[in-house]
């Protein structure tokens, strides 16, 4: 692989996506891991096919992240995890590596897809980040369908609640299932999309990484994309995506090494996940500290690719290279 | 005495805060702009105070900001600007140095000090950001003191929004007035903290960079304090705070020049604002490209002082060394 960069055979397209860091829970049942893997797979195929057809990495991992939002078995819109009150409080964000263009939403309830919202609220221009009613307000003017709240909520979030609520009422479950993309395409831009339920009992209101510029979603043309899963209040008070950015444009460190070193040092202050970027070249980096992380790739150059490990045999960090 | 002097006069402690950048309207009467003024007084007053009785840093800068969220005169707590709709919808965060804890409220209505409800949300230590309807229940459960719409609403910024909306229905007031603190204490201890109501007739719902940590917002003890203001989007979609904290702690930027590159930067891609910052060593950064930009500044070394310039006479940045 390293050969092959070495050949300059840099991919045309690359795309990388996460259906969340985390463990899987032990019961969980083999029907349900194939669903899984099926929505990951789709999830691929959707963002692939746009890059491969000469689309715009921003529509690739738009396109990725609704696959998975629709899924209904992970942690992003249909199927995300329940606040304390049993709803789903969903936040997602997106960037455009052209000129740093973003668009975010946070405890937006009601919409099935929240980073179609996302992307509303950046080609609508005016504001970057739109939460709560305003962001449902929002998609109200700008046409969106409102489904009701039962519409998202799926049998296995609700004992998945009921569970961490019976362990303690104020206990909230571990990060999992935040599902996020990045791409370069063949126009050399590059774009990342992150969206997420949160974390199971959380406090109504609450939002964490995924849906804030810099800290799960990134995205500079010259410099990489990043999308974060993981326990979010640490990746936001890190700014874990801008860590990464900094490191790559300050230092030229490298896309794989610098994902190791801000996974590594969140890790040693206490917070566990991962993170997939991607740089200029193309060149993926898939670091976790959690067990597993849910994730595949593909590119120009190689076949698509799921990795669904029911623990990790590998943590620490994925394969690096398209 | 040497060493001292050697050690370039570090001071024991200091803080600087900012009352917004922009440009004041021509039509403001003099006595509102000596309420700005004492405003701003009262808050150095008032963080300076807790780090010359050997205080937090963190407690300090809370103090300051909560003294220019009930001032009336400025873009936060009582006499923050209005959204569309006519309601003051409001963002605060801090940070302490030590170990990046954060707390950081979004679209909160009703809480008299936001800066108090986002220290409480960084005290309860589950999660890190509450926004809308969660944010206030959140308030509740703490036992904030919730006040009618009616507090916040002063006949100067009905006026403003009726002339922004007068203007053009769809138009955004000129950003200014954020309000924000940076400070150093005697431990050694960075901190920073903002509060703004964001702009004029903006989308309910709507977040800007104050909130938002490594935007707006952003301290570690090893490196610098930040806190911006400005037009928000920018400084979200460029992780402004985040840029200056990468540079100090990665290229070995001094922090008076990286607050200036960071500001000429955002300038360059069309985004208008400031910021004040401030290193272990005690340096304060006061930069901006905005007209002018409200400020004021204390040390153990030097008198506090206040800057209210009605038009910028040295636009592009402040004093640069307490």
């Amino acid at each position: 692989m390293t050969d092959r960069a070495a050949a300059g055979n840099r991919p045309r397209w690359a795309i990388a996506l996460h259906g969340g860091a985390g463990a899987l829970p032990g019961d969980l049942p083999l029907a349900e891991l194939q669903r899984i893997r099926d929505a990951l797979q789709e999830a691929l195929r959707a963002g692939s096919a746009v890059l491969q057809a000469g689309g715009a990495s921003l529509d690739a991992v738009q396109g990725a992240v609704r696959a998975m939002e629709s899924s209904g078995v992970l942690n992003a819109g249909r199927g995300a995890v329940l606040s304390h009150e049993g709803l789903a409080e969903l936040d997602a964000a997106l960037m455009d590596g052209r000129g740093r263009r973003a668009g975010a939403v946070g405890a937006v309830r009601h919409v099935a897809s929240p980073i179609d919202l996302a992307r509303a609220v950046m080609d609508h221009g005016t504001h970057v980040m739109l939460v709560g009613l305003g962001a449902e307000q929002f998609a109200r003017e700008r046409g969106f369908d409102l489904e009701p709240d039962s519409y998202f909520i799926t049998e296995r979030r609700r004992r998945e609640l009921e569970r961490v609520q019976r362990a303690c009422g104020t206990e909230h479950g571990a990060p999992q299932g935040t599902v996020g993309a990045v791409a370069l395409d063949m126009h050399g831009d590059l774009a990342a999309a992150t969206s997420t339920g949160g974390m199971s009992n959380k406090h109504c209101g609450r939002i964490g990484d995924s849906p804030i510029i810099g800290a799960g979603t990134l995205a500079e043309n010259e410099v990489c994309a990043v999308s974060a899963t993981g326990n979010g209040e640490w990746f936001l008070r890190f700014s874990a995506a801008s860590d990464v950015w900094a490191r790559v444009k300050y230092l030229g460190t490298g896309i794989e090494r610098a994902a190791r070193e801000v996974i590594g040092e969140l890790e040693a202050a206490g917070g566990q996940g991962g993170l997939i970027a991607i740089d200029r070249s193309g060149t993926i980096a898939m670091a976790y500290s959690s067990p597993t992380m849910l994730r595949g790739l593909a590119s120009s150059e190689r076949a698509p690719e799921v990795i669904v490990e029911v623990t990790g045999a590998s943590a620490g960090h994925g394969p690096a290279h398209v």
